[in-house]
């Protein structure tokens, strides 16, 4: 029997400039976590989200991850950890966000204050964490306030885990999971994660896949301090000329990793998977328009879905130790650091990966036969993550979005990575969903991110509706 | 006849500490041109300079050089324009300097107060401006006051331009020059600058030449914004990709440009040319040591000493609108700017040089078959310049140095840039000679900047007899 949601709905609708308003205060808290001196900023923003649990509530912790590893001196903000409901008659879901936020300055280029929610006449919420990830973890407490508005039982066990070090590789959050994994959550039947977004910008996703990451530095190093290029220019081997050569040899401009164990590695595709993509709700204008250009590697929509779901890809950040101000300086840089990163799928093996890019980089720097010195290393990897869709966790959800959007999602993956998921699975052993609330043009790490007023409110009844159905899905 | 210039030394030897408190008073003023706000310190001691000169019986006048560009309401300090002695039968020289300073504070890493003169115990005199170039600039006023007190006829007309901006681009500059070649400096016979430095520390040299600087920026876009590599890694073409493959054909390890048209313009090597490097005061280990590493290009004096005068290098400055903070980010940058320079040397053009990179560069693009935006444009540039040092401006310095240090001068070119050397000698019409006081270990620009006691006082006494020599040179 389909459940009763009408008057949950009805209260959301009601509610939603109170949950606006939520929003807005989540948002005037810049928790930049990447940034030391905000700390305490991401601090506070941990204890606003358990005082809002708590008058919500729940049972709350606020779990002391200890000092940030290689900033000694810099406390790690607090993991919050909540639960909502204690019966042992209901399924019990874990839920998974981040309060903490990327950085943020209006003079990066935003249009508007960037930790001042504004809301332009499309509905669009502009403001830093807007959609990455303050709107959906609000939307799991506005779900469970909307029920108690309306006076209707709250259908599952809530548990929540929500960090504050999500932007800066949620240091300390793995050890957590596992720790608690037979303790605090022990009781959990599935996971759900909202954390990522829509393929497009009008049909909902569920999310079964993302591609894991491999996080590289390269340091080249020579003299004792910065030069001037007047002096020394033509009579010391340069840094950056190293590495630029270097950065320069890894990737070509349509995206074709030079790196030879690479390619070698990935799983081929079968016609079943093949015949997925051709139903997925995604056109060529869709990746023009969140790019804001033309400028694809391919020209149609498969080709486009597998590249970023399916294949993998090397990025180049930029470089550490160079100048990067605007005009101009004559410096010779010292030591610099170029930073790229590798996309990664099934089958590819971290280490494996590692070991074909140290002996390519290795190999090329050998050719240039320079005096400096050159180290590359890994700064982080995360392994790729693949769930069964089959699952009732699915179902569940699929079920919730027909009901609040009335469409059938597309079944997707990503090509970023929430290395997060695949240690809830691991350490849980429960399937985990990934349930996305924004749309693709919501530009999560980019200046002038925003959240759609139509996707909070409506995600809002989805993560309410999808509990629901998930306490009505028979066992598989 | 050589000048009797016996009375003078001892005169500067009498006062040698009353030319170092005039200096520790010049160095407590600090006239920091780059700093807005320290503006009025700037302006207070290019007025203490008309006061000292005015003292010593100089004519003085303050010349108002208007605001400066791009800072409505900020007034760009007077230039000092002096003028010593008016004998038509004498010889007239011009001298240049500055009395601004480069930014100093003691928490970028002094050991002592930067605007506090401060001698060691091995007369190292340390302090902002102490030998760049506050030093030389007193070094003249007090070769005047030592020829008053010794009652010696001081040998020649000195006029003396002493400006307030140098270290932040000599704004106004240029023009004043020019306005005046043929009104206040008319008379002038020859020029003299006292603002480089030794190739070491134990020979002077006179200088003859100097590279010029075309500065270059590539800039490459795709993108509206910024991305995340995860979800655009693989589908869009990557700005960062193209760059640093740009980049990374410009020059090799060994500092080869690769741009053709550039080494064929450089003036071939005359046997009377080669000859010269062999008996300069300079050796690996110099270099080396002020590298603070071995990653030399070549292993030999010769090949490093032209490396740096007089041949063309390029190097790479660094990345705009990449990710250039430590840590990691997995951002695709939208828009990204590679800076660089070429030092330039004759018989190089600036325009001719232009050209040749703005093709090469384009080249270089059109083989990418890139569909993202390439720009590669000028950001200033300055020519390179060479006198003649057998003009009667340099043998007269030459005789001074080996009366006053007993040796010979090296005579040698720099691998930097003095703008305003071109500038004087364009105007003019005259010869210049640059004539440095202080030594190669001084760290203009740098922390603990300092200038030895010996460097000046002897410097004050060869200024003054180059004033001699040169009133007894014939004209050529």
């Amino acid at each position: 029997m389909a459940p009763q949601l009408d008057g949950f709905f009805k209260q959301v609708d009601t509610d939603a400039d109170h949950f606006i308003e939520r929003l807005r205060k989540a948002v005037a808290i810049p928790s930049i976590s990447a940034e030391p001196e905000r700390r305490p900023d991401v601090v506070k923003m941990g204890e606003w989200m358990a005082n809002e649990l708590k008058s919500l509530g729940a049972s709350v912790e606020l779990r002391d991850l200890g000092e940030q590893p290689g900033k000694p001196g810099l406390h790690l903000p607090p993991c919050v950890l909540a639960r909502y409901g204690n019966d042992k008659n209901k399924r019990t879901i874990l839920v998974y966000g981040h309060y903490d936020v990327q950085p943020a300055d209006k003079s990066d280029g935003w249009a508007t204050e960037p930790f001042d929610l504004t809301v332009d006449d499309k509905g669009r919420m502009f403001g830093r964490g807007s959609t990455d990830d303050k709107g959906p973890i609000l939307g799991w407490l506005n779900a469970i306030e909307a029920h108690q508005k309306a006076g209707i039982d709250f259908p599952v066990n809530l548990l929540m885990c929500f960090e504050g070090m999500e932007e800066y590789g949620s240091e300390g959050l793995d050890d957590l999971i596992v720790a608690e994994a037979k303790k605090y959550f022990a009781d959990a039947d599935a996971v759900c994660i909202s954390d990522n977004y829509w393929l497009g910008t009008e049909k909902p996703c569920l999310t079964y896949g993302l591609r894991g990451c491999n996080y590289y530095s390269i340091e080249v190093s020579g003299p004792g301090a910065d030069l001037h290029s007047g002096v020394f220019g033509g009579t010391a081997q340069e840094p950056m000329t190293d590495l630029t050569r270097l950065l320069g040899s890894l990737v070509d401009t349509d995206g074709k990793i030079q790196i030879p164990g690479i390619a070698e590695q990935v799983a081929p595709v079968t016609k079943e998977e093949e015949s997925l993509y051709d139903n997925i709700s995604f056109t060529m204008d869709n990746i023009h328009e969140s790019l804001g250009s033309k400028t694809t590697i391919f020209e149609d929509k498969k080709s486009t879905l597998m590249g970023r779901w399916r294949y993998p890809s090397l990025s180049i950040h930029g470089i550490e130790g160079a100048f990067s101000a605007p005009g101009a300086k004559t410096v010779i840089p010292a030591k610099v650091i170029g930073k790229f990163s590798i996309r990664t799928v099934p089958n590819m093996e971290i280490e494996k990966t590692n070991e074909a890019v140290y002996k390519y980089v290795n190999d090329q720097f050998a050719k240039l036969k320079s005096k400096n010195t050159m180290k590359v290393y890994e700064q982080h990897s995360g392994k790729w993550w693949v769930a069964s869709p089959k699952h009732w966790n699915f179902s569940a959800a699929s079920k919730a979005v027909e009901r609040v959007w009335g469409v059938e999602p597309d079944f997707t993956r990503e090509g970023g990575s929430i290395p997060v998921t695949l240690t809830f699975e691991q350490a849980t052993g429960k399937n985990v969903l990934l349930l996305p609330m924004g749309s693709s043009t919501d530009g999560a790490h980019s200046i002038n991110e925003k959240l759609d007023k139509r996707n909070y409110i409506e995600g809002i009844k989805l993560l309410g509706a999808y509990l629901h159905y998930v306490a009505e899905e028979p066992q598989q």
